[in-house]
């Protein structure tokens, strides 16, 4: 990568920092300038515009995603077994929710600035279908054959849930059956029987 | 209900709509003076900080949910079939998507300045709370014993879904398996079966 990319790339990383800790209303040129430690200016002479900027964030977040992607597929054993991808996946919260918690933010801020800003969909959108692909191939590695439907809903649950882990305090999540977790993989795919709940038949 | 009750009722609903159309942003005490059309400073007047504007636009969203809530159970019959339940979650969903737009992108914006604002949070905890206590309700009256666990992961789910549906773009929506949406009852406590999938023993 040559010096504009890095710089690209820095900058980015900057503007994540920053759309996490003050959100959608903090993030400016200046801001990002600041974060990133360059000289005032910078950021603007990069990404011109504010829809510029949070497009650079949402590919940076897209490639990211895809290389941690990427790095999963090889890493995980052709035959896992159903407990490993549980654990696996309570892994993943747990650092989304955690370390990760600077990229998870700038992730939720961005959903909702496309709503308003088609520049940022096209971004949200692959990283969404990579997504699906990567949940459908995880599950095939440990034996269960997922249809997009439950791929895509089992990524709908995922979102919903680390925005509440996020968001709500202990005592709710305790009070919402949410904490702990419900393991992703039980939540969708095995249906309630798992937990001590009544059963699929009606 | 006084006329400062009225007032601040009024505020509130005006400033639901400045958060969907501009987002956290462009939440000003101004531009929510504009959009109620009362005189310059009646917004700080009513609400001084912006946490203040905020939690109040959060306690009415709640208000506004336990209302929904209540009405729903009024009006549901002692026994729905799951049909009928499955359509009432359909229209639901149909309807925060539709007409609810703005309460919807308003409640999304709130549950991530939360994560910043303690201020915020007692209100949505608390409509996190009857949320669950409302879905396992609904669902005793299919017949349908949920958990809270359960309970809990619906709402995640439905939560998930909700932000997907407003930000992706179609043809992304019908690559991750989300259009048409998953019926959220279908979702978690039938388990795969219902839709074509693979079955859940392993």
């Amino acid at each position: 990568m040559g010096r504009r990319g890095e710089r690209r790339e820095l900058l980015a990383e900057a503007a994540i920092e920053v759309l996490a800790a003050v959100g959608g209303r903090g993030l400016t040129h200046r801001a990002v300038d600041r974060e990133a430690h360059v000289p005032e200016g910078t950021t603007k002479n990069y990404f011109p515009s504010r829809d510029s900027l949070l497009a650079a964030i949402a590919d940076h977040l897209a490639e990211d995603h895809r290389a941690a992607v990427a790095s999963l597929r090889r890493n995980t054993p052709t035959a896992v077994t159903a407990d490993q991808l549980d654990a696996l996946y309570r892994g993943m919260l747990h650092r989304s929710t955690g370390v990760g918690r600077s990229r998870l933010l700038a992730l939720l801020e961005l959903y909702l600035e496309s709503i308003r800003r088609p520049s940022v969909r096209a971004a949200l959108g692959s990283m969404a279908l990579a997504n699906t692909d990567a949940t459908i191939a995880l599950h095939e590695s440990a034996g269960r054959r997922l249809t997009r439907a439950q791929a895509g809903r089992l990524d709908a649950y995922l979102l919903g849930l680390s925005l509440l882990l996020l968001a709500l305090p202990a005592d709710v999540l305790r009070g919402t059956g949410l904490d702990p977790a419900p393991l992703p993989t039980d939540a969708i795919s095995e249906g309630p029987g798992r937990d001590g709940g009544p059963g699929s038949p009606r």
